[in-house]
């Protein structure tokens, strides 16, 4: 009975082992599920709260592209490539258009968990080609301006606004040239494009700021001009007539816009991972669905 | 004899083991002192790098004020509080001045490595006292503005200009006020602090943008508003008179300034070691000193 009874107790003690090992398991199992539950659900929260962001960025972009093509067809007459002022109104809408709403949404890509996956160079190219496509415009839209000044007589480059827009697209052009030759052609060395990525991210920021600056100047100045209230009863600028309230929302929506990418810019979480320490690196949003 | 063998081989084989371990420690030993000095180089390198773009910033916040105060007083005819245009002419003294140049030299008071000692409350009080300064300034700058167009019976708040300088004004004393009630009240919780703190970042990079916009944009407006040109011989704003050329140089500098508070606050070496994730924490300068 003795050792019926050690035997018992035996195997009462490795039954209590095995219970106590398997409650063990099972709760660090629980904890190691609720952590990753927690982990996915605050991922997907702010991968939820960047495509907010992401869109109303989309959205101000359109209203700002909407609102400044309103503004110079129906109130400045519409469009023509004659020298006369016609050519000019292409020139709010060209810079509004590149300089700032394709800028901003070019700096902006590498933050949709989109464009996550392991190959790079796709977004890289993308990133590149809208840069060029608001470069372009951005040129255009000078030329538009620089032709209709030649054409009536009106000095170039005196105001502070076009000081400000001409280094904006100087340093513009410099990026684009830059970022091309050190992040895109194969052969620059790794060490040169880790010395040059804070340079060019910063840039990218600045840009943004002095093509804000631009464009806000550049639509004042030109309210000013046109809303000069005359005899035949059209209202000055200081009266805020319908054109003067377009163009003040056009203004505003630009800086809200601004804002915006300069949120989705300077949130750490959205940036892409390689740049992230490991502890708060996200698995990329395609990655974790392919696994 | 074998024995002794035995023994001069054994204590062959243990000063060999010795040697070799002390050549190891050695090694070790240069390897770690070697590490310290280039972590220690790299180190120094990114503070010298930090003081240079800050005395940049500094000499360029001072050139900023200078200009600003030359063009107002030499200019402008000087200043006043008696609703003319001497009062206006505060106005752009006391915006770039404190909306600006002071508001960006307290956005990068935290970067200074001086401030990175462990009592953190002296320097938030200094940040806090800086944009307080900045707003006050700032708000006395706008009554300047308000006096003198009700004296002249001048419409208020029409222009872009007025409309962008109002939301910057808006926002920021929003900044102040929630920064104050949620980073320097005691009460404030640490979870509050965690979720505000991306905001008030990113909202304080916004306000150097926005009110850049609104100093371009006021500038401009005011040297077109002042050089008409006239039959007094003066020279109208397109053919570039002195007074012209200083605003504009004014409108560079400003740009040249905000593009380096961009830079030194996005540069993420120079940031608080608090910020930072632990492998690149750096050992503020100070308490390195002290041990």
């Amino acid at each position: 009975m003795h050792q019926v009874g050690a035997l018992s107790t035996d195997s009462s003690l490795t039954s209590d082992f095995f219970s106590h090992f398997n409650t063990a398991e099972r709760e660090i199992g629980t904890a190691l599920h609720r952590k990753h539950e927690c982990s996915s659900v605050s991922r997907m929260m702010s991968i939820t709260c960047f495509y907010i962001w992401y869109f109303l960025c989309l959205g101000l972009g359109l209203a700002c592209v909407v609102c400044v093509c309103l503004w110079n067809s129906h109130w400045r007459g519409g469009f023509a490539w004659d020298g006369t002022s016609l050519q000019f109104n292409w020139h709010p809408v060209l810079m509004v258009t590149g300089m700032l709403v394709l800028y901003g949404n070019g700096a902006v890509l590498y933050r949709v968990p989109l464009t996550w996956g392991e190959n790079k160079l796709p977004w890289k190219l993308l990133h590149a080609a809208l840069m060029l496509l608001a470069l372009i415009l951005s040129v255009v839209g000078l030329c538009a301006v620089f032709d209709n000044h030649n054409a009536a007589n009106i000095p170039n480059l005196y105001s502070l606004h076009s000081w400000v827009g001409l280094i904006t697209a100087v340093l513009f052009a410099t990026q684009w040239a830059a970022g091309m030759a050190v992040f895109l052609l194969p052969w620059s060395p790794a060490s040169l494009r880790a010395l040059l990525k804070p340079q060019h991210v910063w840039m990218g920021g600045g840009l943004m700021t002095l093509g804000i600056a631009a464009c806000i100047s550049g639509i004042n100045e030109k309210l000013f001009f046109v809303l000069k209230g005359s005899t035949n009863g059209s209202q000055p600028y200081s009266q805020l007539p319908a054109e003067a309230l377009l163009g003040n929302s056009l203004g505003v929506l630009i800086v809200a816009f601004g804002l915006v990418v300069l949120k989705i810019l300077s949130t750490r979480e959205w940036q892409r991972p390689e740049s992230q320490p490991v502890d708060v690196t996200y698995t990329p949003l395609l990655q974790e669905e392919n696994q």
